[in-house]
């Protein structure tokens, strides 16, 4: 594989995804940081060469440039055991990494970047009205996930898989957005499960 | 492959995508309706049943459920062209795919089906007030299709993959959402392409 390069804020849950990914399967990733909140990745320079987007995390391999954390965690993982070797397996991974980009992250993450990074005192009128519905759709995520887990010991067959990953970034600090742990017993077992990996980093 | 039923409501471009992609490789679906408007994806059996996170589609392959509809498309495709065959093109529409469920849908959807579908006058006090946000979003979204489109004729490589027929549900009844294809004559061409391909059937 080529030269692995991850452009990154070290805060964003998303970046953290492909760094557990990279670190479960022992792959080196160089890391270049980049500050959200300073407009670092609206440049011209950025958007040119690395995300036209204008988001981090990009996944650099060689001189190509993948964007989007999830593709970015598959193109680490393709041949390893984080992806099912079954064709539904892997179909319902996916599932799962859309629920997560969906239902997930724009609730539970942008929450947490609302209330603990930005500060609730620096959002607009338009952010404000949204916090209410953003908590609903982040407890209605958080619930599935309750509901799955009280069940299976990871998201996908027997063992982690991607799916655990890109759940997990922003599940485990989701109580810096206002979400209460606690409520969710399975999810907090499924935490620790991930945590006891092999490999495992924590985030910055 | 096992038998394959859609659940699904004719009028979402999400399910569109599965009937599109299952066209195109000549795989039959045997399709089940639903009307989301009167709530007949959120009743008990539903939820027990097809799918506990209440939204289609779903698309049922034996006795096995599946939701998110890019997830389905990819378990369509497996071990077809609709798929690339090196591992950078694999994440790579993966990456195209994720953006059209983070950063399309959400803005070029949700407007189409508030204002083409609910109606302006039965929205909410907080969905209109998030109008404009989508807005801009959704032309933003549009803005980076084009900006890719006006130098490959397809979103990964030299053919049409799921990338594509993920942009292209929602993409192609944007006006229905308040855009202007007009705009963006890079994608309008694009658009040509894909409801050439042999195959291919219109959304209902």
């Amino acid at each position: 594989m080529k030269t692995l390069t991850l452009h990154e804020d070290p805060c964003s849950g998303n970046c953290y995804k492909i760094r557990l990914t990279a670190a479960l399967l022992g792959k080196p990733l160089t890391r270049i940081a980049y500050d959200i909140l300073k407009g670092e990745t609206r440049t011209p320079a950025f958007l040119q060469n690395v995300n036209a987007n204008g988001r981090i995390p990009v996944l650099q391999a060689g001189d190509r440039f993948l964007p989007e954390s999830n593709a970015a965690c598959w193109y680490l993982a393709e041949g390893s055991a984080l992806i099912p070797g079954d064709a539904f397996g892997r179909a319902d991974m996916l599932r799962w990494m859309f629920f997560e980009q969906y239902n997930h992250e724009p609730n539970v993450a942008t929450l947490r970047f609302w209330l603990s990074i930005v500060g609730e005192a620096h959002l607009t009128a338009a952010q404000k009205e949204q916090i209410a519905g953003k908590r609903a759709g982040g407890e209605a995520a958080l619930a599935l996930m309750e509901e799955h887990l009280a069940g299976h010991g990871w998201f996908v067959g027997g063992s982690v898989t991607l799916a655990d990953i890109a759940l997990y970034a922003y599940t485990h600090v989701c109580e810096a957005g206002g979400f209460r742990l606690g409520d969710y017993p399975a999810v907090c077992r499924w935490l620790e499960r991930v945590s006891a990996l092999p490999g495992y980093v924590p985030m910055d």
